[in-house]
């Protein structure tokens, strides 16, 4: 009397995504699936933990980090596992990460699936070592690695890392060269590396290509979600459009806070600009949104290694930040300035001829905003002043968030746009954690460094 | 002279992410660094083949996917490897899924990192096992669907999938809820799932918890970005603010692409609305935005599906889409109309009555837009209609775009923003076969399914 299994449900289905048609189609259910459903239903609110300890979700691409099935057929050589990490840098970030962790383990613990051991831990305070891959107690970081036991180097570290049983991460939380720059001595030995720093990414392209090359070939994953927007998925989900099949023509966008605090004030979306630009930069310095030096921002030169990063993901060989052009707003008599002081001192009389670009766009009914594109159609980079109609989605950018706009084939009525917070500890520790754990769901036990 | 290795490295830099304070002090490199760079510097242009084969980026987490060194050491048990895959629907996302799948695997191959073998198809035009796994040719996979070679079963098919060497994937492209109840069929085989279809995680929660259970207890994936704004990165992003410890305070957003074109056209930003509901409800019907039927968009109940998807992901435990306020658009004697026709000739008169609403909206300067919202702070979940200031993301929604907000404790001064089209065939199989090959990622040799 009922149909039974597959190709009667599909039959009557057709296959559209369609509510109603399933609705009126698909009501009996086949006395198979009745006698299954009987057979194994049970209500098990497994959820009921997760929102007061935070267990991981269960279903989610990283977590099913241990699978009992797997554990029981394959324990020895393929069983997922925890990893060994260390971290290099504990600044505002890293100090974040480490508490992040923390909680992340707490969670896992909970439910029995793999987490990060933290063994070593670098910082300006010193460095330290857990010589027999005893976990480091999180909530005792600082004083541990203040402990510094032994020399420190790359080299010493990758030996330690290699000759562990698990599998490796090395956490790279500083703005180093060379510390990025000795990410293929890691990655050869298998090592995986996650962070939010932009020198290997931004650098000259053989140095890129000698790094992306060395994850290539030991297939150790090298990830850094945050070295664009911080915890924002903006370069997974560049990856993803790729990997799909989509064909991407334009990535642009506002990828500096400070540069989008200072614009969402001094070219407001609504109203007429009033502030005079030294007004607003001095506002930016004084809580905290700018570097030091506010010219490290104004510079252009973050931005400009942004677009570089996401340029090549998106398949374009930019030989460096430097290599396309780049609008500094720093007055050219001001880039020689001795001191920071001096910088903002001399500002304010070049505050008419910034305020004639306002004035302009204003006459358009337009607001001013700092930008980066990379056009992969024209192979054209830049990183520039421009003009948006009220209504865009640039002008109407809030606080100090980040947007960015993706056009590809697919999208191409209108971009994918992901906007948010794009700088901040929490948010880029957030960032960095998401990319471990990405790594923690991929590797095993089988995959820890050869011993050599 | 130089000082050599991390500690010096790290002392000199501070930990902070500052350009100008690395710029200064980490130039000298240590002539350990020098050495290494000289030995293994060199130009290595990968990237030259990915922009015309597609060749998948080498560091994305789902790339990497064979790792030489990993081979080397675990061959036969851990191998990163191909997966088995049946494809159940094969509609417009389901024939757009099997081309890009065949994109994915040239790609694949010509990296020489695994890809899908689909092994099954089953969809109205028939269903075909390939019985001793070798690939259906996909170039070709209609007329071989077509052929359909004996009885097909949920149960078949997961005996099947079951026998194979290689791990496998269910990938379910109907909107069935026979098909979606079946999932805690194939995931306690081990047998993994990738679907755009909202029934299970929308279903009675009981239901819903037996088959996020089913994922937990036997690791299999569950996989279901697409089942919420298509390719957008939705799930995904809440599910990793979740597993890095953030907390979710609010989800909100425009959650059907009917919806946002009905209102973006009926209620513009900037100028006052003038069409009739009607009129713009008859003109997407024409173009094919809305279901046969408007009453299954109007109705409100796909926005439902979603924030009871996105809720319970988030940590509220919804008995199911139609336990709590849900505003549909059907004026209460239209409910009953017998025919999709019937309705459209009855809407028009029921214009003035959702006119008064625009006009109460206009005359405060704002536009009306059809939300769905999760406050997970008041457990209060809801979907209805609702006005917003012109500069409000929600009121600047272009064509028929999808908007998913997350406020949490780290975005708290502005939320994290997804724009962008979230239907159509191109995108939401990507997003299914972004899942894919996450799973693909994540599993080996020794993950596939056992025997019994």
């Amino acid at each position: 009397m009922y149909p039974t299994g597959i190709r009667p449900v599909l039959s009557s289905l057709g296959q559209r995504l369609s509510q109603s048609f399933t609705k009126t189609t698909v009501s009996p259910y086949t006395g198979r699936f009745v006698r299954y459903f009987s057979r194994s239903y049970r209500s098990s609110p497994i959820r009921g933990l997760s929102s007061t300890l935070r267990v991981p979700y269960r279903s989610f691409l990283s977590t099913n980090l241990t699978s009992p099935y797997t554990q029981k057929r394959t324990t020895m050589s393929a069983q997922k596992t925890s990893v060994n990490v260390a971290v290099i840098g504990t600044g505002n970030i890293g100090g974040e990460l480490l508490n992040q962790i923390q909680g992340f383990n707490i969670s896992a613990k909970a439910a029995n699936t793999p987490q990060f051991n933290v063994v070593a831990i670098s910082s300006i305070e010193g460095h330290f070592i857990s010589k027999d891959y005893s976990p480091i107690d999180l909530g005792n970081w600082k004083a541990v690695s203040q402990t510094g036991n032994g020399p420190a180097s790359f080299e010493v570290l990758a030996d330690f890392l290699g000759k562990s049983t698990l599998p490796a991460i090395v956490v790279d939380n500083t703005a180093s060269e060379a510390v990025a720059y000795s990410y293929p001595l890691f990655l050869s030995k298998g090592i995986n590396i996650a962070t939010p720093n932009k020198k290997a990414f931004s650098a000259p392209l053989a140095k890129y290509k000698e790094i992306i090359d060395a994850s290539r070939k030991s297939g150790a994953l090298l990830m850094h979600e945050s070295s664009v927007g911080a915890g924002l998925p903006i370069i997974s989900t560049l990856k993803e459009l790729i990997l799909t099949g989509d064909e991407i023509l334009k990535v642009e966008g506002i990828f500096s806070g400070t540069m989008s605090y200072i614009f969402n004030n001094w070219s407001p979306n609504g109203k007429k600009g009033t502030a005079a630009f030294s007004e607003v930069v001095k506002v930016a310095k004084d809580n905290g949104f700018t570097e030091p030096d506010p010219r490290d921002d104004l510079n252009g030169m973050d931005v400009a290694r942004k677009v570089t990063i996401l340029s090549r993901i998106a398949g374009l060989d930019i030989e460096s930040p430097e290599a396309f052009p780049v609008h500094s707003l720093i007055p050219e008599p001001l880039v020689t300035a001795a001191s920071a002081d001096d910088f903002m001192a001399g500002l304010p009389a070049f505050d008419a001829s910034i305020a004639a670009v306002r004035e302009a766009a204003e006459k358009e009914g337009k607001v001013v905003r700092f930008v980066g594109e990379s056009d992969l159609v024209s192979k054209k980079t830049s990183v520039s002043l421009k003009s948006y109609e009220t209504t865009h989605p640039f002008a109407n950018l809030q606080h100090a968030d980040n947007i960015i706009s993706f056009t590809t084939k697919r999208y191409s009525t209108t971009p994918l746009v992901v906007i948010g917070a794009g700088a901040g500890a929490a948010v880029t520790a957030a960032g960095v954690l998401g990319d471990m754990i990405k790594i923690l769901s991929q590797v095993r036990a089988a995959d820890a460094p050869s011993k050599n």
